[in-house]
């Protein structure tokens, strides 16, 4: 009865075509991994966009047929046009949901949604990570245990440059000694904003099943449950450029 | 395919049983008129349950069997056993959602549950209320416009002792000059906590049809996604008494 | 013993030379009624930077020297320059605190912090506006009552399009029937971000003794207490742009 | 010119009398050696009180003439009585500052102003622990490091059941693989309350320079700025029992 949630997985899609190595853990990309994994879930049909695309495949059509987007960038954040961000922040704080994957916390859209520089530590030696659930019930994490573990994964520890979170949803021991909150959300607008810290690229960290159970999670969470008006009125006095 | 939403209207029953106008307003009793609506809506169980029965008609069955309890009382706070206080706020940690209205606020529970007086001013003149959604998108106020009106209610004002909120969902102003928090979220263990101001024994706020679908949207927000594990193992270490 | 706190007053100094009224009310302008008032405090020295001199009045030497900026703007925003608006915004993420006072709601350095289209809705009418303490003993309403009263001020109402703040201080109720928070604190980087509403040009707001009061403590809440470091190795990574 | 804040350091007091090795590690119990160190800061006055002291040293004149109380206990909170408890917090929510400590998660004052279990889980084998400061520039890190370490120390892990905290300050990594969000800030009434997590009686945490820094800071953070006002006229309408 209830139509589905429409969810657009874009991704930069680079290092896949760069490595090989990477290519073999996600043939299809990223976002073809979590489009597929999306896709086969109840309720939910997943698309997918990515950078050299057109308008980084982000049209007005498709923009305005999105429910919720998830966002994956690593090495060219720089190359995404800022008239596309606009339009996609405009359409967050419409109340699109927005799931910021990994390194995409330097992307131009997440860093214009925080008003923070996203700035943190990293190391990249494959390390153990636990990732705790710091807010039992919260839905997000429905299904999930207390803990649960990545074998080998890149390190990213606090200071994480964001806002105080609305929510701490999920907070990571790295086996060197540093902390991060992993999981955390905002709202913008009328639009529902999650980080989800795991996701490098040579890790496949998507293949695993309780990342996927979270993302699945964050998508109906993040599903729009009603809509901010924009002033248009504003605009006329000057006040305010888009 | 999901099953219902169980709901436990509570309420303390005395204003409707000693006065003739206000149970010329709710001639089932208050909590007769929020059940009634909550089961004509899809998805929702409502029973009841008040403060005369044993136990408050919150017996272990009863309660174990509640996905979201509202509480309305107002004369009797005191009169609440604390052994089903402890009851049910051990419920709301475990993930029961629960919605707090009006002249609750002095109930135990929710002082309970907030760790403050939650005293607040008011005046009983039958004054204009107009409430503002302050977060436009939040599930609690679907379909609602930017704000409603209440022509004839009792006036609540600021300073409310209350934590700061989660979420602040709509905000009051009115006729005297006042303006109160009057929806207002919480994270207390895995449950949900909404606290929602109107609800006046005199004035029929039960009947008006935004009131009503706060209520609703409530219910669906409240519904638990998850629980919280209760550490049993602290009760031995002498450390815990309930 | 302590030194100190360094404040740049920042106007955008328009309406004064343009309105005859208005200079009657602020002879001066309103950076200079306000740096005024905050000299006189202990403790406290205050200077002042407008908009049409060279960097806005906001060299580097300024802005390092600065521990704690207040913003007024209104007809003029987007003749604020952008290098100046990151130069400002990167102090507040070190550490400056910046108080945003009235129609700057809509300045770029706050939407910028914000993440939001900071909107709202608003009527010139000369109308009475009550604003109530929502959060008693905090410092910024050190000595304030629990209310206090503008008779003839503009009015400005929710939805307000700000992320969700830290702290809600003051609300106020207008005698048209809205309501708006009023006071607002927020955390940015290092930086202490206080938002307040009260200041239109035409009705010598500045003047009021509880709305000095209230600048005065928002200055000492805000100077800075600690500062964030900023990771230069991210620019070389490509991963950051200024 | 500013007159001292004054801080009442409270002690259980029992390991210290009961343990060798403890009474070694604290000659004059914690508290000696917390009073020590806050009376020896410039502007901070520090007395002491412990469980087994009539009215467990808070007679109402102590309490009336406290600014800030740090709170440690562990083995004995159910031997807290009642009516203490309600003094102090009636206290805190007037305005006095709280520091809780280490295992006082469990005391009665924590538990009433949390309105949550504040379980957690633990394990004592002196393993190394890394706190990461998840906020620089808020005063009660002032002065520290992006992140300190000690040495030998007991477990906390998440889930810590507290409500959202206010600012999470400090978070840290446990060796075993734990996380756990060791410095958080709450306000309750016109009280802010820290909760700092490190201090195991047998581990000499407070002779730690880092420990003392955030301590001194923490008093000073906590001194009240207000207070506020208790509604007396609820408790003449019956609807307020102390």
């Amino acid at each position: 009865m209830a139509s589905d949630i429409r969810v657009t997985v874009w991704n930069e899609f680079r290092h896949e075509q760069k490595n090989e190595q990477i290519a073999g853990i996600y043939p299809n990309g990223i976002h073809g991994a979590i489009a597929a994994h999306l896709s086969a879930c109840e309720g939910i049909t997943a698309g997918v966009a990515t950078l050299d695309e057109p308008e980084h495949g982000l049209s007005d059509d498709v923009l305005g047929a999105t429910d919720v987007m998830t966002w994956w960038g690593h090495m060219a954040h720089g190359e995404v046009a800022d008239e596309i961000v606009e339009k996609v922040h405009r359409r967050v704080l419409e109340g699109m949901g927005l799931i910021v994957l990994h390194s995409a916390h330097f992307s131009k859209i997440f860093r214009k949604l925080m008003g923070t520089t996203c700035q943190l530590k990293w190391r990249e030696a494959g390390e153990r990570e636990v990732l705790w659930v710091t807010r039992p019930g919260h839905p997000i994490v429905q299904g999930i245990d207390d803990h649960f573990v990545l074998e080998h994964t890149e390190m990213y520890g606090e200071h994480f440059d964001i806002p105080e979170p609305d929510e701490t949803v999920l907070i990571s021991n790295f086996a060197g000694g540093e902390v991060f909150r992993s999981g955390v959300t905002f709202r913008r607008g009328a639009g529902k904003v999650f980080y989800f810290r795991p996701g490098h690229e040579t890790f496949g960290i998507y293949h695993d099943a309780n990342i996927l159970r979270v993302l699945e999670n964050a998508v109906r969470w993040a599903a729009p449950t009603g809509s901010m008006r924009f002033g248009c009125d504003m605009r006329e006095m000057g006040w305010w450029e888009a």
